[in-house]
Formats: C-alpha cells, sequence, structure tokens
C-alpha cells in the first residue's frame, strides 16, 4: 500500500511543488479557490468577467475608471489583421478547433510580434479579447459561406462572443451565465496547461509560443478536452436507468467518466456547485429537465460507486449546450477564459525566472558497445 | 550556504525526478551521454543521422534493411500539403524563423492529422523528414523569390537539407559536418522543450500540438536561442585580445554569456568537444583559424573566471557559420534534429501515461473580503 502510494505520487509531478505563485490558491480550506485572495464564489456572484481578468492579470480588483479603460480596450482589440484572415480561409473545413486556435495564435504572432515598445500588458489584452476570434471566423466561412465581422457593438465580453457564436444577440441571462463560466474557467493554478505556458516562457521564449503551448496540453481529453466527452456521454442515454447501468458497466470496464475526478480536489470541486445551478436554470428554462437529471444520476453513480465528485467540465457542458454552443467549442470556450490564468502565470515566470528543467529516472540499457550494420540481427 | 543550494534546487525543478524515461542518459559517469545506451562518441564516429533517429525512436540500432528502408521513407515523405504552401506564402518576409517552424507544424495538422490508422510512428517520421521543409519554402520566396521545390535526390537528410538551405549541393565533407551536428542535437533527456513536449502529451493531446510546444520552448535563449546569441557574441570581436576584455566586461556587469554552462553537465559538456574538432576542421578550410582562435579565447576567460566550459551550442554556432548557414536559422537546424528526441518522449510519455501536473508554493494574499466596485481606491 505505501508502494502503491509512492508509485502514484512519483508519477506526473503530482504532489511536486514546481514553483512559486501569488495568482491563485486551489484546494485547501476545505477544497477552496482564491484569485489573488478572492473566493470563487464572490467572483461568481459579484464580478464581471472582465473585472475578475483584470484581477487576475494585474493582481488587484480595478476601480471604477480601470475597468470602463479596460472595457474600451477589449472592444478595441477585436478586430483581425486581414493576413489573418488569408490564413485562416486555407484552413481545411474538417480542421479540429482546437488546432485551429493553436494555428492562429501562432500566425498572430507573425503580425502583431512581441517587441519591447510594447506594454507589459499589450498581448495579453489582446488575445484575452481575440482569442476566439480567428476560430468563430473561420467557422462562420465553413458553415454560413460568409467572412464574419468581427467587430460587435456588445458591451460585454460574453456578450460579443455570443454574438459571434449564434449570429444573434443572445438574452442578458444568457451572456451573464457565459460570463460566469468563463470567471469559473479563467485561472486555476499549475495545472498542465499553464505548466506548459510556464515551461515554455521560462526559456525567455515569446508569449505567443507559450499560449500556442497551452492550446496544445489544453485540447487533451484528461484536461480540458473533458467538457466535450461529458455531453457526449450525457446525452448517451434516455433515462436515467439507462445512465446508471451505463455507467456502472463503464466502470467496471475501468473507462474513464470525463468529467469527473480532480489531481488537486479530492472530495469536491467548488466550482461545479456554482456552474450546477446555471445547468439547472437552464435546463427549466429549456423545459429539458429529464436531461439534467441524467447528469445527475451520472453525478451520483459515481458519488457511490468511486467517491468521485463532478469537476467543473461536468455540468458546463450541460450549460454550454443550452446557451447554444456547438459541442466542438466547449473546449475552445475555456481557452477564450483561461487565457487569461496561462497570461497572467506567463508574466509571473519573467519576474523571477528560473528555467524549468527537471531530470528522468534512467530506465534504459547501461553503456552498450558499438555494433557495426553488418553484425546486427 | 545550505539554504542557498535549497533555494537553487527548488526553482525550476532543478534536481527534481520528473519521471522514467529509458531514451538517454545524461551526465552520468564523467559527464556522459548515451542515447538507448550508445555514446554520444561512437555515433558520432560510426553512425548516420538517419541510423540515429531510428535508434532513438525504435529503441535499437537498425539492420542494413531496416536503414536502407527507412531512407526511403524519409525521401518519400519531404514534400508539404499544396495549401501548406499557400499559408506560408501569407507569413510576411520579418516573420521569425522559429515562429514560422511553429505556424507550420500546427498548419501540417489540419492537413495530416493523427488519426487512429495511422502508424505508431507516422507522424514522426513525416516531421523527422519535413519539419525544415516549410521554413525553407517560405525562405526562399522571401529571399529569392522563388517557389523551391522541395524534393532534392539527395540520398542523405544531412545533404538533402544543406541542397535545400544554400540552393546547390554541398560537399561530401560539410555533408559529414552536418550530418554528426544532427546526431549531437537529436535527444537530451528531460530539457525544457522535451519535458514542454511530454506535459502536452500527458493530456492525451495530439501529436502536433505537442511538437509545436517543444518549438516554442526551444525558441528561447537559454534553450536552442543560445547559438545564435553564441555567432553574434564571437563575431562581435575582432581579436583575442579583445575577446577577453569584451567578455570580462560582460561578466561584471553580470551579463550571461550565451553557449555556456548547463543544467546537469558540471564540468563538461561532452557533445562540445566533437562539434569543437569541426569547427576547428571548418575554420582552417576557410583559411579563417582567428574567428576560431577568438571562440577559443572566450572558452578560456570563462573557464578561468566563471569555471563554466562550453555547451553543445557554442562551437555548433561557428560550424553552422562555415557551413553557409544563415545565423537565423541555426536554432531551426536544431529543431530539424531535435524533432527525433521529442517525438521518441512524446510515444514514451504515452506508452504508461499520467497526468502532469504539478502544485505552485502559494505565496499571494490571505482570504479578501468582497470590495464593492465603489469602494475601491
Ligand atoms: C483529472 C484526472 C486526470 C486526475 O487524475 P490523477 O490525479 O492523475 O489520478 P489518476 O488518474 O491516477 O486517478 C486515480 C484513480 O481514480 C480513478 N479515476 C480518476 N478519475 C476517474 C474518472 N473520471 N473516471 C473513472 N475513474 C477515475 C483512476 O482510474 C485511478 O484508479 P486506479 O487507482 O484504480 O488506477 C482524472 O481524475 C481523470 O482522468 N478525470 C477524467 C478527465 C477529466 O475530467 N479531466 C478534467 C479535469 S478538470
Ligand atoms: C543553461 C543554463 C540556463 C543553466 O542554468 P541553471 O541551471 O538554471 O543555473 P543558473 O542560471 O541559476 O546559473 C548558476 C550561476 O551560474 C551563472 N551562469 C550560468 N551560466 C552562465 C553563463 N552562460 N554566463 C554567465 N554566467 C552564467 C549564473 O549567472 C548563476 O550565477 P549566480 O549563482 O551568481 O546567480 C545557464 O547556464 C545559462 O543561462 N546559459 C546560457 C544559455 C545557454 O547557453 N543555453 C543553452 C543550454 S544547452
Amino acid at each position: 500500500m505505501a508502494e502503491v502510494a509512492e508509485k502514484k505520487k512519483s508519477g506526473g509531478l503530482a504532489g511536486v511543488i514546481a514553483g512559486d505563485s501569488s495568482i491563485c490558491l486551489c484546494g485547501s480550506e476545505e477544497e477552496s479557490l482564491l484569485y489573488r485572495g478572492y473566493p470563487i464564489e464572490d467572483l461568481a456572484r459579484f464580478a464581471s468577467f472582465e473585472e475578475t481578468a483584470w484581477l487576475i492579470l494585474r493582481g488587484s480588483l480595478p476601480t471604477e475608471k480601470e475597468l470602463s479603460d479596460y472595457r474600451v480596450v477589449l472592444k478595441e482589440k477585436r478586430d483581425l489583421p486581414v493576413n489573418l484572415k488569408a490564413i485562416l480561409e486555407q484552413i481545411p473545413k474538417d480542421a479540429g478547433m482546437m488546432d485551429v486556435m493553436r494555428t492562429s495564435v501562432s500566425a498572430l504572432g507573425h503580425f502583431e510580434p512581441e517587441i519591447e515598445e510594447k506594454g507589459r500588458f499589450d498581448i495579453a489584452d489582446k488575445l484575452v479579447s481575440c482569442i476566439g476570434a480567428p476560430l468563430l471566423y473561420w467557422h462562420t466561412l465553413h458553415t454560413k459561406g460568409k467572412r464574419l465581422d468581427l467587430v460587435t457593438q456588445e458591451k460585454n465580453h460574453s456578450g460579443h462572443l455570443l454574438q459571434l457564436i449564434l449570429g444573434h444577440e443572445a438574452s442578458e441571462e444568457h451572456q451573464r451565465f457565459l460570463d460566469i463560466a468563463l470567471i469559473l474557467y479563467a485561472e486555476h493554478e499549475f495545472n498542465a496547461s499553464t505548466f506548459t505556458v510556464r515551461t515554455i516562457a521560462s526559456t525567455l521564449s515569446d508569449f505567443y509560443s507559450a499560449i500556442c503551448g497551452g492550446i496544445g496540453a489544453l485540447s487533451g481529453p484528461l484536461h480540458g478536452g473533458a467538457n466535450e466527452k461529458a455531453i457526449e456521454l450525457i446525452l448517451k442515454f434516455q433515462s436515467q436507468q439507462e445512465a446508471e447501468q451505463g455507467v456502472l458497466r463503464m466502470l467496471e470496464r475501468k473507462e474513464l467518466i470525463m468529467g469527473f475526478g480532480h489531481r488537486v480536489y479530492t472530495t469536491r470541486d467548488p466550482r461545479s456547485d456554482i456552474i450546477k445551478d446555471i445547468a439547472r436554470k437552464l435546463a427549466e428554462d429549456a423545459g429539458d429537465l429529464e436531461t439534467f437529471e441524467i447528469a445527475e444520476r451520472i453525478e451520483e453513480v459515481m458519488r457511490r460507486e468511486k467517491k468521485l465528485f463532478p469537476n467543473l467540465d461536468f455540468y458546463s457542458a450541460l450549460a454550454f449546450r443550452y446557451l447554444g454552443i456547438p459541442t466542438a467549442m466547449f473546449t475552445p470556450i475555456f481557452v477564450m477564459s483561461r487565457i487569461v490564468g496561462w497570461s497572467a502565470h506567463l508574466l509571473e515566470q519573467r519576474q523571477n525566472n528560473k528555467l524549468i528543467r527537471p531530470l528522468s529516472n534512467y530506465t534504459g540499457p547501461k553503456r552498450e558497445t558499438w555494433k557495426p550494420i553488418g553484425k546486427r540481427s
């Protein structure tokens, strides 16, 4: 047993402290989550996404003036360089959405490179404002055959995104629900994608390189990709009973149930309660409590059978669906929010940099004597 | 003193074992370097780059038949999809070369995505063969105004690359020198870019995402970018005496001298002796021993003043220059070789995967009480 625990601990840097950070506290004091000291529950209740982004990036809550100026900055940065649009038009219809995001952040770096004259937050602000735009431009081109106007007059970032995604204005309530989801996804300590961003930044590489790496890491199903898998699972079942039996069968086959479990939280994910309330409200409005109850049944089975709890991705998936967001866009929405946390960590890493370069435990062959090619078999 | 050592150790995962690996042993037994058990000295002497790539990727030296089949596979994969070329034509002339490599690997993923039907080594083989091609296509377009034919009849990978870079066939000796440099750069345990690749792969993300992250990490001056900075330094000086004084001044100002020092090696980098011999030979052939001696003087000063030794990047820079490679292409050449190590680590990570997700040491504020926006200052 001790050996198993030891083995668990030694894999995947579980439990290993990889550096200092003042951005986020995750998993202490009854599984709470703080951004720069502020509990996630207060942020979800009182703050907007823009306010939260400012807090995470700049370190303190904005004043009224700072926030209104910041909103103007974000609004002004919504459009993309025309050559980037030309590149997007060459990307085929069947490309993966996360791959399109990765290519477009990489390509934006050619047109608006990181040069010394830029302010410390310039690229972060640009990406917070526009990181979703290339995907939505490319998607609209292929689904509607038209070149999307990326400059909307929406006041809020969440309203702007919903307008680009849906092609029409969303209700204030839906805008606020997406706003809250973006707050919940904005930052989460040294998760795999953020740690990737920091490792790339630690070589003193540029902003775009680091964010590209973050997008790549987030796209995996053990990380951001989980929300897309979660909705596929929920929608597979027609009734609570089917869900119960289906999940039991999956557990028997030792399959992972996406949207459950966490490396740091052990009993609950504080973000899940918040997004679950939103998912319930949206299900009620849609007159579709059945699907919500199927999801709840899956939660019940996972708790009973595996002592596992839903993480943010499980009920987010349901909420995103009711907001009219296509499934393949769930992980991209995660990017549109997490760009905030990635940027804050990148800037923090640079402030007190040390190259991130661990060691491996060598398990290969001892020193071998050279074998000329004719003598090999 | 103990405290300093402690602090050193806790930063940047220095000295921390992040996982098992059987690919490379680096820094043990008098600072040796083994790929799959074979000493770097033997590989540089007896093997070709293709043979070394096979060894690192497949785990054992190829037979005659395997090697000749592998050469055919690599030759067949030299060209690029036409739509990728169209994307490259949209990238501006002043883009960074490493950024072009990052975008093109990301974009290749749209045209040749990782699908289940592919063999385990398919994408690795494709990238080993063609990862340099997009950059050279783009570069030739901007410098010579022509669309480069990426399919050469060169037998060796190093000859193929030199043909694309120089626009004419290189001598057999030069081909062999590049071949050896590619062998030296091919793999190096859990360095920052390889560890980035593994972290991305650990979320079960795709091949292209992981390699994009590797390119981003490598581009930083503390990692692959060091070879470009090294040549700039060497060429700044007109004489050995100037070099001596210049480096002393830099050290006084606490500037880093690029191409010196290493996280794992403490007294010597075994690759440096090999590439230094090549650099000397090339300098002699070029009738330019003066530049070589300036480099040697820098080495002498660094050893005397800081007990620091040249790493692979220092004399590589000189060798690349004599081979006629433009300075901005030095780090890209590193990519063209290290793609081998990255791919091997990605495949190894997948074989026994565990999400790479460390913790941070929280240094931020305690739980804060919410402040309504009107009450902030
Ligand atoms: C998030 C996650 C990767 C963290 O895992 P970790 O710290 O590496 O721990 P492990 O994967 O080793 O899990 C420990 C045990 O719980 C099981 N487990 C963890 N999450 C599980 C899940 N979602 N479904 C079924 N079993 C699960 C594992 O199979 C393992 O069982 P074992 O001890 O019998 O091998 C993991 O919970 C997971 O894969 N969840 C599903 C993907 C997901 O939702 N990701 C989004 C995270 S926000
Ligand atoms: C490779 C490298 C990042 C490893 O460094 P590390 O393990 O993180 O160790 P540190 O950077 O903390 O270096 C330890 C000390 O040596 C000094 N040092 C290390 N490399 C140095 C160099 N190339 N020039 C001058 N001083 C150097 C550091 O300034 C530091 O001094 P301090 O203790 O007074 O602060 C570092 O040697 C370096 O930056 N080298 C130059 C870049 C380079 O060549 N990279 C290619 C590596 S293959």
